[in-house]
């Protein structure tokens, strides 16, 4: 089944956004076996979609198109298609009423131009948008089966998984319906990994792939089976098996169970309160945990202590500490942590203190170099690692370790042995 | 001058990265007046590529090519253009001891397969790659112009920008040549800035677009002159005129120059600190500011005052005036702004506290409702405003507004009126 997708907006051409939905719906054709063959891009000008229609038509069996189904001038998709391959244009009664009804809620009269949303190449098949107004449809034609979908994201992600998935999946027609899923990973390189898993017995119909989305490092298991739910079983025994083996690396599934939510979840399940002492990150790992709705209820708040005196006064670092060793040492890192979970009475206390780059680097404390803390009632613990990264990275790395740690304390493991981890001299 | 923009490598028709080198190539493109077609990309498949070379010279004037340089089986850009335009392949001597020079640099012998990063097709002109190993080249062929570059953005951007895009104000030979930047605005809409800028004279050969980055709105004057001196000149007097009648809504100019930049700048310049006191921001205020590299000069620090106890023990918020308005209200923000300036001993304070949802509303106090404070020696301030987006662009705006207030009080001037302003009821 080799396939194209074809995404049309004069904004494209212009540079003017980043064309994400080709690599989503790309990586979800993965999931059918698909061939993803070509990527095209026009204008919304008819000579030129005609051409690109004809043109995929002529060499892929499945195009998926992207954007045209608005209601203004410029949004053309649908005319166009229909007209390309010889078919009238009919009015569906049903996609009508729904947007009158639309309409109607917020009050305003529908617009002639937004009832040309209802209409569609004969023979089509509709593709319900709960997301949006414009529903879209797929039609066959000799060459290829075209599925017409809308440019902005969220009705697409929607309408690619819900409605043209399951089609493609009949159309390949081999009675085998597939199931992936992302296992998010953190601290073991995309090679390690492969190697960690080489021997392990997925079960049947089941493929494994790889990755990376910097820090982390994504497994990706695709289960095929002869129905959905035996697709979903296949997926969810390999899960398993997956997470046996890797156990603690895997902390999340999916594209939203990020670092930040899986650590507040456990915090939240637990009773527990995190508060956050940075001098590196400079106020990143607030906002990442702070970026999850809700977290007024497991996070405290910090102290972002780029100087000294901050460290000294607000953190209650002894000033010798700093002195004997530098801001930038494995005993400060550590009465960071200790100072920011007493001072705003939270059960755990993290922090960081390093040389983000590019500049302040020395021979004895290079950039790169990061000392990250961690505090409960028990015990306060630093480590040191060395980056080999540019500022950002470096410091969305540093916060990664500084959560996963915590995460890991919750639910009783050591932290992971950092690649990281400095060489000492 | 019609142009294409083609891709090449399996990981793009994978959906494993987003091609942002095409948004990049067609937005340089508009400099040239090139009329940007077609976008396409392919695997790193022969007949494919040969399929696409021979389709893009078939309706194209001017191809970009990005992909497939490099010394990997794979790559094979080079070796399929010639073979498709019957070209032979010979090797450049000069890129090949350049080449050579490189690997001796790092105490490494150069594989075979490197050596094949100096073959170019017969008449191909070179392109210098100052930040890789594989040049590019172009190559005219009956139908089109072909340029040839690496994928990797760093070496793209500079091969673009230095040799193609020159090369191109040749081909289109009017004689013209053209120059663009990017000045960024914060705090009016894109149509108000198109009205407020359309009776101004921008001198000859200057034409203007307009572009969204949330939150920002970029204004993009493009000049042409019979030469680039002229056209820089041009640019020049056209930039000096929509900062005349825009005046401090310009706060920065191209890729560069954000706004915690700027305003670190501004702080430096003048010797003055700064310190943050942050609950709905989280710490992406601290973040912002600290991203810049050398922020410890003038970044004190900052308190993340999740809880109404850090708003009390760490910003001396009295407790009457949270329980009297609320930890979201004017009177707090002040008192967060003029207690984090105080007790970090910075020039400045900025605190926001506000509702980023998607919950915790009220119909007194909805989502998206956040006031900001400015603490100096002299004065504390504080705004309300409401925003109508989702939780990320709600923290994002909140910042942008805290930041650019201060810059505006270094510049002597008035904050923003901004369209955000709460409706009083």
């Amino acid at each position: 089944m080799k396939a194209e997708v074809l995404t049309i907006g004069d904004e494209l051409l212009r540079g003017e956004i980043v064309d994400s939905n080709k690599s989503f719906l790309s990586d979800r054709l993965l999931t059918v076996d698909a061939d993803v063959r070509w990527h095209s891009s026009v204008l919304d000008d008819p000579a030129d979609m005609t051409d690109a229609f004809l043109r995929a038509a002529g060499r892929a069996d499945v195009v998926l198109v992207s954007g045209g189904l608005g209601p203004t001038r410029d949004d053309l998709t649908i005319e166009v298609l229909a007209h390309t391959f010889g078919r009238k244009l009919v009015t569906d009664q049903d996609t009508l009423e729904k947007l009158r009804a639309f309409f109607a809620r917020f009050g305003r009269e529908m617009a002639p131009n937004n009832a040309k949303q209802a209409n569609f190449p004969e023979g089509s098949e509709i593709l319900p948008n709960p997301e949006g107004t414009a529903p879209g449809c797929m039609l066959r034609t000799d060459g290829a089966s075209f599925f017409c979908m809308p440019g902005v994201p969220r009705e697409l992600y929607r309408m690619m998984d819900e409605q043209v998935l399951p089609r493609l999946e009949a159309l390949r027609g081999d009675g085998q319906v597939a199931r992936a899923t992302l296992l998010r990973t953190f601290g073991m390189g995309e090679s390690n990994l492969d190697e960690a898993l080489t021997d392990l017995d997925l079960g049947e119909g089941v493929t494994l792939g790889f990755r990376t989305a910097f820090p982390d490092n994504y497994v990706r298991p695709l289960a095929r089976g002869a129905t959905a739910e035996e697709a979903q079983a296949r997926l969810a025994r390999a899960c398993d098996a997956i997470q046996m083996r890797l156990g603690a690396l895997v902390y999340g599934e999916g594209a939203t169970e990020t670092m930040e939510t899986v650590l507040g979840r456990l915090l939240q399940e637990r009773g527990k309160t995190i508060a956050v002492a940075e001098s590196c990150t400079g106020g990143l790992l607030g906002e990442r945990i702070t970026s999850v709705p809700g977290a007024s209820e497991w996070f405290r708040g910090g102290i972002i202590a780029y100087s000294n005196e901050v460290k000294i006064q607000q953190l209650g670092v002894p000033e010798a500490l700093l002195e004997e060793h530098g801001a930038v040492s494995e005993p400060v890192a550590a009465a960071m942590a200790q100072g920011v979970r007493e001072r705003l009475g939270a059960d755990f206390g993290i922090s960081t203190t390093g040389i983000s780059g590019p500049g302040g680097g020395s021979d004895e404390k290079p950039v790169g170099l990061v000392y990250v803390g961690v505090a409960d009632a028990d015990h306060v613990q630093a480590r040191d690692m060395l980056f080999p990264f540019e500022r950002p990275r470096n410091r969305a790395v540093t916060t990664q370790v500084a959560l996963d740690w915590v995460r890991r304390m919750l639910l009783g493991e050591e932290p992971i042995a950092t690649r990281y981890a400095r060489r000492r001299s």
